[in-house]
């Protein structure tokens, strides 16, 4: 029986060069799944390949991507692989060489075909999910979307199941190399992301309080860790 | 005579949805390749696409992409259309209902048959605007590739002709909808990157100090800007 708490590795997923920075751990996935706010789709479309930035869900080991239904890229995604990508960068590795010099990151790429969802619970299931990914709470507490707008949302699940996991942390490679006698400062410049002070709607009325599940995002770490 | 501040508008370029986020103000992608740490590579490879995230420097009209001569993502893109997408995400867009629910950020997506660069002197200045992209002044501070490092290293130059930069800023679009009577708050949760305090390499030698041009970083905001 396959241990369900690695990655299965594919051609696809192999990790070919530096192997030292690929991981099979599935909660590594899951940790970089969910800190993200974004990713990156990759799609064929007329031949050549379109990367478009697109919010994402998450529910057990399904993702789920939306659009209108005149997008380009969700239109040419079923039926054919897509690649999904969600980058955490962390900081940059200053070497004593340009040529050892890097980046502290985290990143998933998700290979599969995606299914266009057509069954109204579970469309409803992952629109939510898309919304509660960033802010949690925020399904239950706006007006959720009604039929008409359900109608113009494409949604598609795509399977966790093909995935390739990078993470790079800690300093420079050179610290043990005869580069490490040159008088050259080396060591990581630290990258964080943080959610700021709410800016309210100019056109709000007074009296509508922020709601708590959103003020307390304000000042906290977004995405990006404080690596090093 | 072409006004040389628009970008053209190819097939691939054209904007044919939400029109009002697409820009063809060439400053406007300038900033944001300027702006960006890494950006996310989509390329053919094995007949699927595959998006790789990976840093780049600038040098006029051209983004250079390296890596290992070995990457399959760089051997696979000569000869054939790529698409390189830088996104800066500056805020969640907080509306009165799930659908009006949007993302604030500016992105570039850039088309184009790569190059690879052998001549030596372009090969250089290439690596330079790769180095000095993120951390001006790393060039001359660190030491550079020698021959053998060189020739372990493929550079990639993309012409910047082709590219369709979308932006959104600004609170929610229903403000002015039947749901702004509604009894929720509406607004914008700003995201911020800042480079933080620099972390020495434990094996760094005492008495070589932090350079200016990597002290003068920390605390910056980096690549995304606090947008509403």
């Amino acid at each position: 029986m396959p241990d369900m708490s690695l990655l299965p590795v594919t051609e696809r997923t192999r990790h070919r060069r530096l192997r030292e920075q690929g991981s099979t751990d599935r909660r590594d996935l899951e940790d970089i799944l969910r800190a993200g706010v974004i990713c990156h789709l990759g799609v064929m479309v007329d031949g050549y390949p379109m990367v478009v930035p697109t919010v994402y869900g998450l529910t057990g080991d399904t993702l789920y991507l939306h659009g209108s239904v005149a997008s380009r890229s969700l239109v040419s995604a079923p039926q054919a692989t897509i690649c999904v990508t969600v980058t955490h960068v962390d900081g940059l590795v200053l070497a004593r060489s340009v040529f050892e010099h890097a980046v502290n990151y985290r990143s998933a790429m998700i290979y599969g075909t995606p299914r266009l969802v057509t069954e109204r619970e579970e469309k409803l299931a992952g629109l939510r999910s898309l919304t509660e990914h960033i802010v949690p709470g925020q399904w239950d507490y706006a007006r959720r979307p009604n039929k008409k707008e359900l109608a113009q949302t494409s949604l598609l699940a795509l399977c966790l199941d093909e995935a390739s996991v990078k993470i790079r942390r800690g300093p420079p490679d050179d610290g043990d190399s005869p580069d490490a006698a040159l008088p050259v400062w080396a060591g990581v410049l630290p990258l964080a992301a943080a959610w700021q002070a709410p800016v309210p709607d100019p056109v709000l009325p007074a009296g509508i309080p922020l709601p708590p599940h959103i003020a307390s995002l304000a000042n906290r770490p977004a995405g990006m860790r404080v690596g090093s």
